[in-house]
């Protein structure tokens, strides 16, 4: 019998009613001859609530003890799954990150799963139970519960199917992987396959369907990962390697990032030393630099750009008051009306041209952009968010991104 | 350093401001220069409202699921109390049933503690921590998270200072024992201290401070159980061995019950085989029956009585029916509002009368019993509900139940 990891999210399972329905679903799969594991994450807003009780004992609360807390929200998600499976009449174990030997190391709260010791999942499969794996949680050397960080549960599901050399499926309340975040343009293509480097890339720019981490798990040994919708029975999109069917394209995808912050730093006297203080304060403030620029130096002088998340807000403004301090006559502003739009394809290895044919688009419709930045397979741009709209209806009617 | 056990039941612990405050009173013990390990139940109706989740699911939902679901409460409890030490400035690790090495067996919702592998809990009392540990949950042969029933975090408290041989204190909403439920008589003498057999037999009969299976491992390591108010400095009562400073007393509690049903057979032609075919009936209905009485046989017919719990009304009425099938001619009436009232007393061993002294209270005061039943240590009268304040108002006075 084939194996099935299947992965169902929060909403998914965020009422009773729902985990009944995901309970029917996972047994027609059963029925269909296939020996299921189901991994689940908390139900609904569980995982917040629990966030809320801690931070009413602490700004700052003890990351171990937090991890104790938190995982308790997929605990509860697993044993009520189970019992469906039971009132259904099927055989079911529930089991916790520890239980399913899911061997994590790393720091509280952001675990990396090492290892899993598939033994036990192994013999309640064998023994013909439908086997609930606690997403998003895992043990780490101490014997600690730990948790996983963002995306945790699409990990382990990966996880387990890497281990197991099974099928992954990833339900969740989205139909696919668009080309285009279909919140910003609903005409968006949605795509049958992508290959994993591409989902990667999608993914760290915050495409938002599917954690970097699951989809790196699943590209390192060659697990294809399904991703759908958890009701209805819409087709979702393969992420697997590349091959031929996806060729013929250039640009894949589209991805948008409203979550940035761009600091402009003017007036620095053209010195290496200059522009690597500017740096050193920006890291010691453990602000997390995305994109960078630099003006040509002009009577001595240059402009220095950098993006970051809105959430450095205030080490931004210490690091800039201390800066002005410590360099005389700089002037440091930050806009935060700012997006960051990437165009994704791995067609773009072989094919040139592309940032060309995006200045055009830009320079047509009137678009300033702030910044460019490349990687092997997506370029990235800073605009205004004021041209968000106009940017993407514009790219997605000219690189084919329109369903 | 001396090491102390303390427990806090769900009420204590009921809210956040309630578990800090618990924090703080267990730091004040651990500034008198105690190692600190405390047991905590889950948070108020935490239990409750995860039961009623269960329910939703499946009206008899598998019990190794319940017992997985049920057991995040105190998980929930142990992570936020460990996050308070904390804050406040304290070393401290929260630990689950398993981690904490609690090995039970047994039924799942019914678990019971078979040893606890102290390892984890000392090494970390050792590193100068406070440890908090799960109260009512352990970890069967299997690794499956199993609960302890009624009362388990009491029992874990007292399972651990048995292990470790130190002092146990159990924290609650009520004041300590009362010789008599205040609740019914707020004139009762609070319990300096009471020995195990008579506090087990309290327990038993219904006093509702401790159960009895905690009291009875006390009795079996001889760990003083001191119990008393969470909050307030009000001294306690100590459970523990018999001694001198106890004697003189031949009553120490008085004990009520109300969840009694009284079933009589009426007309029961006196033969052995008679009497044995209705209690097998009951038997075959699974049904606990408590006292029984028969009345000496007139005219070749006896008429026979017991109790049970009035959880069995539904069993009793299909015995019931069964019966005057079985055996024509008898008439099986039941009656409610019964009372079992019973005196305890270590004393009464020694010292005999009571009894006589019971009944001519009764006879006093205008009261009929239905049904005597002795113990080594106590005798228990079933009365009309009706006539239970009087009951209990008259024997207080003239045993010296009054504060």
């Amino acid at each position: 019998m084939a194996v099935v990891v299947q992965k169902y999210g929060g909403t998914s399972v965020g009422t009773i009613e729902k985990i009944k329905a995901v309970a029917k679903k996972v047994i027609e799969r059963k029925e269909q001859g296939n020996e299921m594991i189901v991994v689940v994450s908390a139900m609904g807003k569980t995982t917040d609530s629990l966030i809320t009780m801690a931070k009413e004992i602490s700004p700052n609360p003890d990351k171990r003890e937090l991890d104790m807390l938190v995982s308790t929200g997929e605990q509860i998600s697993i044993a009520l799954l189970s019992m469906a499976f039971h009132e259904y009449g099927y055989n079911s174990i529930s089991l916790t990150g520890f239980q399913a030997g899911i061997k994590t190391d790393g720091l509280h709260t952001k675990n990396r799963i090492t290892d899993i010791d598939i033994k036990n999942v192994k013999k309640n499969l064998n023994a013909g139970r439908i086997v609930v794996v606690a997403g998003f949680q895992g043990i780490n050397e101490n014997g600690d519960i730990t948790t996983l960080g963002r995306g945790g549960s699409d990990t382990t599901a990966v996880a387990l199917a890497a281990k197991l050399k099974c099928a992954c499926e990833i339900y969740t309340d989205v139909e696919g992987v668009y080309c285009v975040d279909p919140r910003v343009y609903p005409k968006a293509k949605k795509l049958h396959s992508i290959s994993y480097e591409e989902m990667m890339e999608m993914a760290s720019l915050g495409a938002g369907v599917m954690e970097t981490r699951a989809v790196e798990l699943g590209f390192k040994y060659n697990i294809p990962i399904y991703v759908a919708m958890t009701h209805g029975n819409k087709k979702g999109t393969v992420i697997k390697e590349y091959d031929d069917t996806m060729e013929g394209k250039v640009i894949t995808g589209l991805t948008l990032n409203d979550d940035v912050l761009m600091i402009t730093v003017n007036n620095v006297e053209y010195k290496s030393k200059n522009i690597a203080r500017i740096f050193d304060k920006v890291a010691k403030h453990n602000i997390n630099i995305d994109m960078i620029s630099q003006t040509a130096p002009f009577e001595g002088y240059v402009n220095v750009s950098f993006t970051c998340s809105t959430d450095d807000n205030y080490s931004i403004d210490a690091a800039a008051n201390e800066l002005q301090t410590e360099i005389p006559g700089i002037e440091v502003s930050k806009e935060s009306d700012i997006t960051k739009l990437s165009v994704v394809g791995i067609g773009m290895m072989k094919q040139s041209g592309v940032a060309a044919k995006v200045f055009n688009i830009f320079s047509d419709n009137n678009i300033e952009f702030k910044q460019v930045t490349t990687s092997e397979i997506s370029i990235s741009y800073t605009i205004n968010t004021s041209d968000k709209q106009k940017a993407v209806n514009a790219l997605a009617e000219a690189l084919d991104l329109r369903a």
